[in-house]
């Protein structure tokens, strides 16, 4: 019922989109704001007889209070629920009852519930969706039992995953004490402690109409999406007034920093290096597009530099690769991965993975690098555009981190605008090795 | 005027005295709690006509505001900056008018001021600080100059540093979110946007009576140390009623983490290890003194293991010890430290260490090692205990930090109840090199 986003995975899935999508001619964009604040988008897709529906609230797990992490996801675990008029399961039933499907996640940056279902069940989807914005219930009786299914599904993600444990401890040393260092599931011994009254207070001040995006794509008119809006969310009326969200700033990073975790239960090594950088949110000019830019020719297919180098080439190395978050409301960062092949130790893997970059710093990438890179990563976008649900899931995702309708349709100009020069400075601008965090996850002998 | 300090200097003063001081037989401590709440020690010390008067605010830099740090810092710099009837300057200058001496410190976990003056001066030490208790001057005109001279302490404490800024990123990658890992004096982006309304705010909440520990050491009779608090601390009528502290906990550390910090500057290379331990506060049974004594017989001495070995037999340090930090509210840790001689690289000094470690854990330590560390813990403690201030600051910190004055009275026979097993127990659990954190402070090239 629900899902965690590997912010990884999501970046790659989120830019490709992005990308593809601008590239459909024709596709327009409605976007609305009804009275009491609440934002509609409306995405045309008509190639089925399919809706996906969204709603979209700013606020994720870096919205925690310190001290009580794990909030935000164990909330939208309670809004399946049930609400004051709609019992538990009523919602989902109507869903699964017509072949539907339905998800929820939470990130750092906004948490999210969705729908895909025929367009006729839409009004249905957004009146129980509405319903559950301002009216779950949360008794003693739905909350503690929860936090044990939360308690486990914790230890079953992350503790029972050595990669998992040293992944959370890399995520709290690139981000000193932003709340980007703290586990979007929370840290176990304080989801042991959340109260049912820290649960509701978070609820109080998120879940409202002034927060909340809606997000629809599908085979619907955009004013009768607008008009359905009105009739449900048009109707929510927000308890408490609207709150900016407020996060502390780290320090500028100066230290190289290097974590170690040896686990009984690791087979492949693997070996991480994350780079602070801007997201698309904080980023300069063209920071970012160059950022996912360098991401493609460093090492996102076969074909970049570092798959050539250390899978290809040498050997040395059964995965490797980089990628950039840049889909953050505060900073993102990059990242580079490789996972030893045989007997090389992960030092010689690490050097090697150093090469590579020292060479893209040293001598820079070719305007036809950067062309094919771009071709390459445009390619792989189209492949994915598919899917409504991913579509939809990257306008809401820009729209909560800070963007706006056009930064995901103007993306791919922008994409196509960025120089050789602006991919250099970014990667001599943020690729510093002294500045970064390298993880090793490792085998122990019992 | 003031002084920020160092948690290992402060620890070896601390131990030591409170040892040397309960080795003063016949020594008595008074303690009152007046009806404000403001608590009252004294401690007789007829060596000399001099008497040592110090307050102690159960509040530090851990009690700062996530995001505002530097606060609890800052409010130690405007208590010299007069009140509504004791305009700046005077009381320095009561101070050094007749010899006396003055001084204040911020710690993580408490705030403190002090004059070493006769004790006819007593009286009017204690009118000047209780009248700064709550009466100090607040103004913008104040506040915003003072923000430029910490700004300034700290660029030139830390900034211009190379170990000062290694020591930063360390301490926040040992304690991963609770506020021991932010610096005492507040990260340089925090102080710079710090408001008079956050001082204010700090200084209300936690300068009260309630929150107070008067110290008084030296040639004076408790009654009439008694009798003057009454007359000057006991006639402050608390604005707010009592707050505790809290501050959150960490995750249990799993995962070995290295910090690495090359600076032109650095000439002297600096290899660090520390170990979460717990305080006094938070240890159970005698694990604090057993981490006091294992300290000892590890590296607090020449005569101890480190020194002997890396120092004089392998030659390979110009330097190297290990220490306890004990004195915490909260989480305490155990550090190690060397610096590399001549050609010796700091990977071989390592290695070295990890040795000594090593040998330690396998073979634990013998009865008669114990002794005699024990022994040389005294002997340094005897050594130290002229300072009368020293002796006043032991009491002050205990109390701050969640001790009673039976802890220190009482802390040499404690100390000598500890036993080899009890030793080799706390070295076994809290010497665990796969959950330290490493620090390598490097020379750099230009």
């Amino acid at each position: 019922m629900l899902k965690l986003i590997s912010a990884f995975v999501f970046l790659i899935v989120a830019s490709s989109n992005a990308f593809a999508f601008s590239q459909s001619s024709g596709l327009s964009v409605s976007e609305y704001t009804l009275d009491n604040g609440t934002r509609v988008v409306v995405i045309p897709d008509r190639r089925a007889p399919v809706v996906t529906h969204m709603i979209w609230y700013k606020v994720g797990s870096a919205d925690d209070p310190v001290g009580k992490s794990g909030i935000a996801h164990f909330l939208e675990h309670l809004l399946f629920k049930g609400t004051k008029t709609v019992p538990q399961g009523v919602f989902s039933s109507a869903v699964s009852e017509i072949g539907g499907q339905e998800n929820a996640f939470t990130s750092s940056d906004y948490t999210a519930y969705y729908q895909k279902v025929s367009p006729s069940a839409l009004k249905l989807m957004m009146t129980y969706e509405a319903d559950r914005m301002r009216n779950v219930i949360l008794s003693d009786e739905v909350v503690y039992p929860e936090r044990d299914v939360i308690l486990e599904e914790r230890s079953g993600r992350v503790d029972s995953s050595p990669g998992g444990i040293l992944s959370e401890f890399t995520q709290a040393a690139l981000f000193v004490h932003h709340p980007y260092g703290v586990p979007v599931i929370g840290w176990e011994h304080e989801i042991a402690k959340l109260e049912r009254e820290d649960i509701l207070a978070f609820y109080e001040k998120w879940y409202q109409p002034w927060n909340a995006t809606v997000v629809v794509a599908g085979d619907v008119e955009p004013e009768d999406v607008l008009a359905l809006a009105k009739e449900t969310y048009g109707k929510v009326v927000a308890s408490q007034p609207e709150v900016k969200r407020e996060r502390i700033r780290d320090p500028q990073p100066v230290v190289a920093k290097e974590l170690r975790y040896a686990d009984e239960r690791v087979t492949n090594p693997v070996w991480r290096r994350a780079f602070l950088a801007p997201s698309y949110n904080r980023a300069e000019g063209n920071e970012g597009e160059a950022l996912d830019l360098l991401a493609a020719i460093l090492g996102e297919s076969v074909t970049s530099r570092i798959y050539k180098d250390v899978v290809l080439e040498k050997e040395m190395a059964t995965s490797a690769g980089s990628f950039y978050q840049g889909t953050a409301l505060d900073s993102g960062y990059f990242g580079l991965y490789a996972t030893p092949r045989g007997d090389t130790t992960i030092d010689d893997l690490e050097t090697a993975m150093e090469q590579v970059i020292d060479t893209l710093l040293e001598d820079g990438v070719s305007q036809e690098e950067l062309d094919r890179a771009r071709k390459t990563f445009l390619k792989s976008a189209i492949y994915s555009r598919d899917s409504q649900v991913t579509l939809a899931r990257i306008f809401g995702t820009v729209l909560t981190v800070g963007g706006k309708v056009e930064d995901v349709t103007n993306w791919a100009e922008k994409l196509g605008n960025v120089t050789v020069e602006e991919v250099n400075a970014v990667a001599k601008k943020y690729l510093i090795r002294n500045q970064a965090v390298t993880s090793y996850l490792l085998p122990k002998k019992g």
